[in-house]
């Protein structure tokens, strides 16, 4: 057994996960939520493009048994376990604007969005390069009449978790998530291991 | 009046739209999607963000009113006019991916995003910008509780129209859409003209 890592409440982190490699996301309390985004390793203007994924899945909602693909529609992963079924592929990550616009924060924390910026430094990518992320455990709900999105206190407990495989090298940035509203008003850890493929 | 200018079937135009212009983007037959991206003029690494947009919305239909946000939370442009109410900002324009994925065509046609790109290369903004287009007339369905998606015909009728306000100075590409399922299988033009404001 690998051994658990933990992002600490309000931080993030960035690693490579190599082409066959699990990562397992885990919810250590519950009612937390992580933001991912991820690069081609070997040429990071290849980036995880929501549109292309929710097009070729035919589904907002992307579960176990789905492939989320690039910009240029290369897949990047699949989600191949999934205890929890409800995450947020529309959002991008919250950010300093993002709590002064919606929660009117004058002296604003910089969010997943510069825990993500600062953690993909090393790897050179640029914080304008930061895409629609996919937001796991985040429980956005839609009226699929009027359009309206709510965000909703997660769904997971603790102990719940999300294991994707890659089918690329990656670059992949990973948050335990600032923003009160996704977490139910409390901040969280996030744990994340590599299990590398059976040889 | 300004002239109206035509983007024959299956094509694409990119052109600066400054601060304060009015842009109508009109469908002259009825049942013809328009894909718009636009970026900042003085710096393209500056773009629309659909994550940002509907973050901030709090809706997946934007219609009048609503502001359109860059991926570094300024606004890009408003809706002030909106004869349809129906538009996608989920998905990205249409590749030869797309119609290799979806529609399993073997020798697939480049799409809206080929044509945004080469409409774009004399601005100097490359393919891997391009980032989730809104989807101007296109009738994307959301069931709230399974999150599946479905692409009907457009709502849109003979002389509909949609007119945006730019906020900052923007390079704008704009398509006569590409993909069957999006236009009820018939390919049509789309007009554009841009109205300068009142002095």
């Amino acid at each position: 057994m690998e051994p658990i890592n933990i992002i600490p409440p309000r931080s993030g982190t960035a690693f490579v996960l190599k082409r066959g490699e699990r990562l397992t996301v885990t919810d250590i309390q519950g009612e937390q939520v992580s933001d991912l985004v991820c690069f081609n390793q070997h040429d990071t203007a290849e980036y995880l493009s929501s549109g292309r994924t929710i097009d070729y899945a035919e589904t907002i909602f992307l579960s176990t048994g789905h492939r989320f693909y690039s910009n240029r529609s290369n897949v990047m992963f699949n989600i191949c376990e999934d205890t929890v079924g409800r995450h947020d592929f529309l959002l991008t990550p919250c950010s300093a604007e993002t709590f002064k616009i919606i929660y009117g924060h004058q002296s604003a924390h910089h969010g997943c969005f510069g825990n993500i910026a600062n953690a993909l430094q090393p790897y050179g990518i640029k914080p304008d390069q930061i895409p629609v992320s996919f937001n796991i455990f985040m429980h956005v709900t839609i009226d699929g009449n009027s359009g309206k999105i709510a965000v909703l206190p997660p769904t997971s407990k603790s102990g719940d978790h999300i294991t994707i495989q890659a089918e690329m090298d990656l670059v992949v940035a990973l948050t335990a998530c600032s923003a009160e509203m996704s977490n139910n008003y409390s901040f969280k850890e996030i744990g994340w291991k590599i299990d590398h493929p059976i040889k």
